[in-house]
């Protein structure tokens, strides 16, 4: 195995757009605000930017455009742009291909914007169907993650009841949080009395469909102070992808993912981190329902398998607990546009650790961590990124 | 700007299938396929591949699948696997990826993979629609290629004689090539007899629509001699966007590639190439049409603008000339599965480097380049490699 570029990346700027209903702005008018808005976060101008690496799952005849669009729409002409598109998990491997490129030597600064419109038309391969072969019509998103949930609880006990707390707490720091696309509390009857969309996720266990974009501007960590004093570094990258068909493999335990396990297992290596509950401040998390925010607490080694019920049950994931998961409101409340979702959380756990994240600060935030997951809990791809 | 990454990244295995009508095998058969024949060239097992890039230009409802396919049909699980889209620049696209991956450190070990399966259904985005919506029903790769075309010939002269020329040298080396897609040669006459596609372009002036895929196993430079004698250093990487609107654009000369020539100029100066003309020994260019090849030859410094028709006319990119062009037959005659074609120049490129071409072997190949064209002109990738 190769070795750390711990500390030899820095992020120097970040920006992020309303998510939300965003029908008044096209794709290229997202990526230009969340663009712009790191540029300004960095106090550079674009023409700093020596490569680009732009997050978008659905291009084409989906809901987004490819590199030539990010080029007009930035004006970002000559230089290198690179779509990565890694199912939901897009934002961060986005990230993670920049961080590589700089830490090689190649490029000094580099742009990294993750963009979707899901709003425009009806997104395929999310809720409509599956997105392999031994999926047919009907195996959706919400299909496939209920069934883990069930079979979870008929493990480890819990119910409705424990998603419901985690609707309330992302709810609860989402509707802090001006950018977000649900900006409303809501209470555990109110979720627990939702329509049912596959049962156990009631509507208020599913994240919404949102339009959005997010952007991170990184560069060599020796050149940071050029540019700002209180940049953060990455600290770790770690990304695993396991079967496309875990729901029907027979081998499948279908209480977690192993994907997370092995993404958080190299990214904790690389930051050197040995006890994740401790040393990480605060995590977003893919919580593209109420139950995969569960999972992912075990699954990155917050708590044993399990023990994820009590976990979020004892308030420790809360905006007050010791290890605040989803501080920005998590995809449940702020949205997931597909490829801008890893971004975002970059931009949202970098906001932490600068200490500027309002009302929804998390308090010693010297370390944080972005998750994402995706392509049926198959891909995820951890970044762990920390104070100087 | 960055440093270079010269010589710190090899190939140490490569691999490719017959490209053509695969009707008889799936997506995840071409995969393995390419992937084993790479790992049996680099003397390794799948186990020793660390993370993988794979170049898929038309996934889900397209015609090829992500990441997740790739993990079940190589059983690569729990390792990072990065799916790269960038247009007909994909697999070269992935394959700069991957390299700064393993410059950055992070890998010892990477695999590149390059899959596309063409003739299963209807490809959208190629033939029958744009890219862009500036780009309206009809505006296709042929139509927006041949109104270059023209232009050039308006401006420095040349017409289907030389376009013709193109198709039978290339077609002559793809016929020595036993996996190439049409493995025919054809004469000027029936070149020009040809029915019209879009004017000028006749039918051998157009590649053709093709199943396939190529694999390279690359590796930090230092340790590539753990695994064969004869790797292949790279060289130089360079990458590059411009409008993908160009052929709408005021200001576009339309006769060449500001793409190509801004990826070839990052890639020579990695490279410490200063008279390409001189240097480079073999070239796989982008010829998706007949013309493309022309503009590349001056687009990539081979020649001044304007000059591409002498130096088809002279015979100067033929198997015998001094700076062999499309030794394996181009996209004209091996085909171009999208995804697939960056990566199969790689395999042609290294196989030239090892003096493993046989017949179609260019003489004295100690550096190699590929290069890949794609999205109305607007993306470019250039790779040079050479031997230690």
């Amino acid at each position: 195995m190769g070795q750390s570029i711990k500390d030899k990346v820095a992020v120097i700027g970040v920006g992020c757009t309303k998510f939300g209903d965003r029908f008044d702005q096209s794709y290229e008018d997202l990526a230009v605000e969340a663009a712009f808005a790191a540029f300004g976060d960095a106090g550079i101008g674009p023409e700093r930017v020596e490569a680009a690496w732009l997050g978008t799952y659905s291009p084409y005849g989906g809901n987004g455009k490819a590199s030539v669009a990010l080029a007009d729409s930035l004006r970002l002409y000559g230089k290198p742009i690179t779509r990565v598109e890694n199912f939901c998990a897009t934002g961060t491997d986005a990230f993670r291909n920049a961080c590589m490129a700089v830490a090689s030597g190649v490029y000094d600064v580099a742009l990294v914007l993750g963009v979707e419109k899901l709003k425009d038309r009806p997104t395929r391969g999310i809720a409509r169907e599956g997105v392999h072969p031994y999926q047919g019509d009907g195996v959706t998103a919400p299909g496939m993650f209920a069934m883990s949930a069930n079979r979870y609880f008929h493990r480890f006990g819990g119910g409705r009841e424990t998603l419901a707390k985690v609707a309330v707490k992302n709810h609860s720091n989402g509707a802090l949080n001006p950018r977000a696309h649900l900006q409303i509390n809501v209470t555990e009857e109110q979720v627990l009395k939702a329509p049912i969309i596959s049962y156990p996720f009631g509507l208020y266990d599913c994240c919404p469909t949102t339009d959005g974009a997010a952007a991170a501007v990184i560069c060599r960590a020796d050149m940071a102070r050029d540019f700002r004093d209180d940049y953060v570094l990455v600290k770790g990258l770690g990304m695993a992808v396991t079967s496309g068909r875990p729901w029907f493999d027979a081998c499948y335990e279908g209480v977690g993912f192993a994907s997370t396990r092995a993404a958080a297992a190299e990214a904790y290596r690389m930051a050197g981190i040995e006890n994740p509950v401790k040393e990480v401040k605060l995590a977003e998390v893919h919580d593209c329902f109420t139950w995969t925010e569960i999972s992912n607490y075990e699954d990155l080694g917050f708590c044993e398998k399990g023990q994820g019920i009590h976990f979020i049950g004892e308030g420790r994931s809360a905006l007050s607990g010791d290890l605040p998961v989803n501080p920005s409101g998590g995809l449940k409340s702020f949205g997931h546009p597909i490829g801008a979702s890893g971004v975002r959380m970059i931009y949202e756990v970098v906001t932490q650790l600068r200490e500027q994240a309002g009302p929804r600060q998390v308090k010693n935030a010297d370390i944080g961590l972005a998750h994402n997951l995706g392509g049926p809990g198959a891909v995820a791809c951890v970044v762990v990124l920390g104070q100087q």
